[in-house]
């Protein structure tokens, strides 16, 4: 169950109203980087949450943050629009400089939700929740927490260069911050989990004698002359869940090619294919 | 430029055909998990790969890969709908056993594919490329991957006893192993690029000192009671990143309730909101 | 079964073309709050409406009059893009003033539809089918509809501020008109089903000695600090359906922490979770 | 600031696990009647709500709410998916009675979340955020809440027929109430604005002279041999706005048939339409 | 303007109504092949033609025809959709008969439709508009047509078979029988287009000179060890559009890798990048 | 099995960079009329290909192709939006050039892939693998090729007259061509099929015999006066397909005004309804 305040986590001030910078913003809202996703991500993987219940805790804790978020952005949208131009004589496209600022927004800031947010991305693309990754694996749910920290902090700094208003740079200074302890607070969990060597390969309940072990560490090549891919860390070496050896081979296709042979009557195909 | 000999990566064999697996196998196709999402995201990372060649070259030879298995599990759907009920007497329901085939498969693999292979989920819903994780950040990047390869494993492992198809099970053992080098594989990346201590907090490009560094390393708690939420690798110690220590403490609204005021006239809204 | 005579439901005219302005015009079409959305809700509503058939012919006659309008709308967009740039010297960033017009623009009004309508909104998403709202209970359904012609008529509202073109205004003074009688129609059948008192709590077939009558007319508080919430006609007094009194009382949780006990083998979690 | 104890609003218990009905309950997760919506709607509403400050007080309480709900309901999912069939033996076709459970269950519970809740609804499809309806008018608000709540009691009742498990039919008891109190409430919040003749039509700052207002209490029919539609109270007496009176006519159309004349050149069409 | 009489163009009716039948119909509505796909493509591409009105009154025309069809398959639905399974003791998983009948239904007729169609396809997904093709280009538009009815009629054939319910097959024979006339209509307008060598390549308003003339007509082979493609009418011979001459060859990569170079600062990449 | 060398099939330069063309070069990635759709539909069409082999093999020799055009034009994108405005002081509203810029790009360049290609067109909308037309029908399979080839090369037009960066105009002269042979291939397979009256009505493999032949060659009118629609080729003379001879008549409704009763109990209708 949950409760609230109404108060904001962290205070948000726009000094400078900006209708484009609402609609950047609208990414760290409905983004795949956003925070709808990070809120709803880690309600759903606390909610399928089975062992251990102190990464239950972890998650539900982290969701109700994440909500937070969404308040203050949202906040930080409605507060960009202020004075956005909602009349025609605001907008006309014979005046360059109104006309690039309506150009330039999320349209349905004007036409559909009366200058606030909304639960879109920066081209007001709705947000769809299957980018909600909830596995049922505590594991691979912590490398998508560490992946969705990240492209958010990526998002972050990218809004932060992008505005030059003191009241922005502050909230995103913030956001920021969150944004390096989220990374790192889902890298702990997976070193709670073990560390690599345990952990991965993902997961770890399957014996691997029941996966083809001669192609369980093998770098292999694509290139049509039979030229090796370049080499790195993932070419030779133990791998990193010390299981095995990395090594590179080109690949050979082990299969023949397809054929499914003549369409069955009934399947509405061409009477050819018959 | 890609190229094609129209064999398969490894061979692909069915003994007895079963439409509702078919359906399952359409997860490791067009799900978030599947195939076409690994190849893509793969390829647009390669497209837009800044700095060392190294790395597009080892996210184009991987993405080359990938489409391969597309068409591997694209030939495992066809199988495996070899005999699926298409006319009237093999499927009503009255009859249980023939009904319940029916009743558990994609209904499009009749209506629309004519028994072949889709690129939608095990529930018929079709892959939106908006799950194309490409974020220009190298390192994010290869954390996506991390991620894709595990709930990818996991899926592999779930098809795998959900069948017991002698061939579908070797299939399924060569795409878990190679679940298992890509796991590796992007994990390898992330340490040529330094490890966690350099690689995070991602973007690594972005001062610290631009950032609210007093939450940058707090796990902060949100219990209605005040009560800590539960302890963890996450909340003393250093950070994985290296860079601060872990605390904990609860967390108090910096900012106060938004107030948007009245409404502008022009927008839309009732007179009571003006 | 339809019938058409290729006219207008009432005149189109556009003295200046504006592409950007046909860009606002395609939320009209299909954004939410759209035409095409009313059209198809008032169809599907009616293909589905039992008991008084009298409902079934207000909605298909309904529904009628809505497809005439995505042809007005369609009609005054493909006008407002008359003239629209198209080539390299119309277009071209240097010049503020060509430039800001397509930078203002749905680029697929240019590059996909050849200046004519599109099935999308202001943003360029395409409308998805999913806002048909046609529940069954035709209670429900006329709720829904005065929804859909009160956020109708708040676009109309605001489009017909965000131009001056006298045939433009002209043409949406006729669809908020429209809106005005559609918005009187459906609270005019939600009387004729019996009024407030009558139709709620929908649906009015559940016998409401079968839901948990202490909760069905307390306004529950959420503060975190056990505050009351702002109090008002919803807080106190009999309730809207005449069925109960309204009262007000801070929630406490009626449950515990919820706990899924560990993972099953073979469910794809990790071996700590089993 | 959002808080919570990770408790239940309300205690969700299931006797008899039921994987089918888990997939029935995903509806009201994330189907379009669901409580996603609710949250996220009611949440957006009072970000962007502006005059008086007492509703987004009550927007913001009630969405708290709704986010309680999703846990409930999530819960629900996870414990009627205890048992459910994951692994060859339990699920091959040519047993009906396991056979038709697979069948009948959303396929991704068992692939793609380990048995527990997703946001998708009863078919496996994604919740998509358009369905947030936040349109910066408090009235329109008001109604769209209506709506979703009579859409989502409706919902209630349907899977409260649809089982006998007394854990499941107690907690829907308690969910169909608080439908009942939300209906009321977004309907006591319509009184507090004025009621009927003060709200309609939405929204009432536009001034009813510049709407074209020989149309705008008419019902038009549009019967193809010129009959009249169906009566009602919506074709004739008072309008319930209480500012016209209901009249009928027939519609004959305005407009002549529209001519876009000649395309462009260079826009892509064939020389024909040049 | 659009009119109607309520009356279905052709007789529906079903003798035994059969729910997972209902789901199969689902398609024709909203399935890519469907009906409401037809009805919109007509419709706009009616809304956006230029040139000779010949055209517009065709598709208008057509538009309006398949606007009845889904009047008719929505009826078939809601027909097959009596006595359907909606309380518990009709549903139950232990009864493998009642059970296997709500598997196969699209769940969303019980729950949200309460027994009647939806504009989702047979496997729940809500159809999306931008499968609208209206291009500008009458050819090509006319070339879409032909594409829809040919999936279309593939699709109606499929329902045929799939069922022996003497209504539903008499439908269904005509709804067979218009697809045929209307893929010959469409094919008809190619024709008074010009036929082939004068309506290809769409567009024939773009200069031939203008493109790279020796791509033109070659047919490239891809193969990685350098052999030839498959031989056809596509290898030789003139080509269909008369203006040149198909030759095979196989390619070679005429560009080189490409390389971004680095990234930029402020763009969010990691240091390594810059 | 596919391979690659991570060249380009053909040469990609641009000269001034120009990230509003970026913009546009999406639809031709990620647009409905875009490569990625191609090379998909291409792709499953091959997988599930049933008959002659030689059609599988100009398929997936095809769709090998068509991957490459993806590369190019993903190099293409990020080379136009190399000097994009990122940061604050390049995109300010108040300065009208550089502003204009942001505004007219894809948002997303800057703060979701970093400067580089995403699957998405030209407004920033995800694509959707639901246009991937793959019907197990080879005839219908060309149809749709012909489409997306037509389509292709009218967009393709578009792009090449919107812009005249040398590099630009060379690279879609090369893709213009490549559209010319495409469309000609597919309509050379249909003739490889039988021409037009083996191959229509498409599927040619349902008796016609069981179609309502009365309707399969009647142009049929829909006109609310019971005027004739425009003649043309389809209204008269032999049909396409050989078999019947066109004929135009006004159509009258053969069945009557549906009733579907009163709804069940249970099925959460309102009283009324029952």
């Amino acid at each position: 169950m949950f409760y609230t305040d109404g108060k904001l986590q962290y205070p948000v001030r726009v000094e400078t109203p900006d209708p484009v910078f609402a609609r950047a913003l609208q990414q760290a809202i409905g983004g795949v980087e956003g925070e709808i996703r990070v809120a709803m991500q880690y309600f759903f993987q606390a909610m399928g949450a089975r062992g251990n219940p102190k990464f239950r805790d972890l998650l539900l804790n982290t969701a109700t943050e994440e909500l937070g978020h969404i308040e203050m952005l949202a906040t930080a949208v409605a507060l960009n629009l202020e004075g956005a131009p909602v009349g025609e004589q605001e907008r006309v496209a014979a005046d360059p400089v109104g006309g690039s600022i309506l150009n330039g927004m999320t349209m349905k800031h004007v036409l559909s939700s009366g200058l606030s947010a909304m639960p879109v991305d920066s081209d007001g693309v709705p947000f769809d929740m299957s980018h909600i990754y909830a596995s049922g694996n505590i594991a691979a749910d912590m490398t998508a927490n560490v992946t969705a920290e990240s492209t958010g902090r990526v998002l972050a700094v990218r809004l932060y260069n992008m505005t030059n208003d003191p009241g922005m740079k502050d909230m995103l200074q913030f956001l920021i911050a969150r944004d390096t302890m989220h990374q790192n607070q889902w890298l702990a969990a997976l070193e709670e989990l073990g560390g690599a060597t345990e952990v991965f390969p993902i997961p770890n309940s399957h014996p691997q004698s029941e996966e083809k072990q001669e192609f369980s560490y093998s770098y292999l090549g694509f290139k049509n002359d039979g030229s090796e891919p370049a080499p790195g860390r993932w070419s030779e070496g133990q791998s990193i869940d010390g299981n095995g050896t990395f090594e590179t081979r080109n690949m050979e296709p082990q299969g023949e090619e397809p054929n499914l042979g003549r369409a069955r009557p009934g399947t509405g195909a061409q009477a050819e294919q018959l």
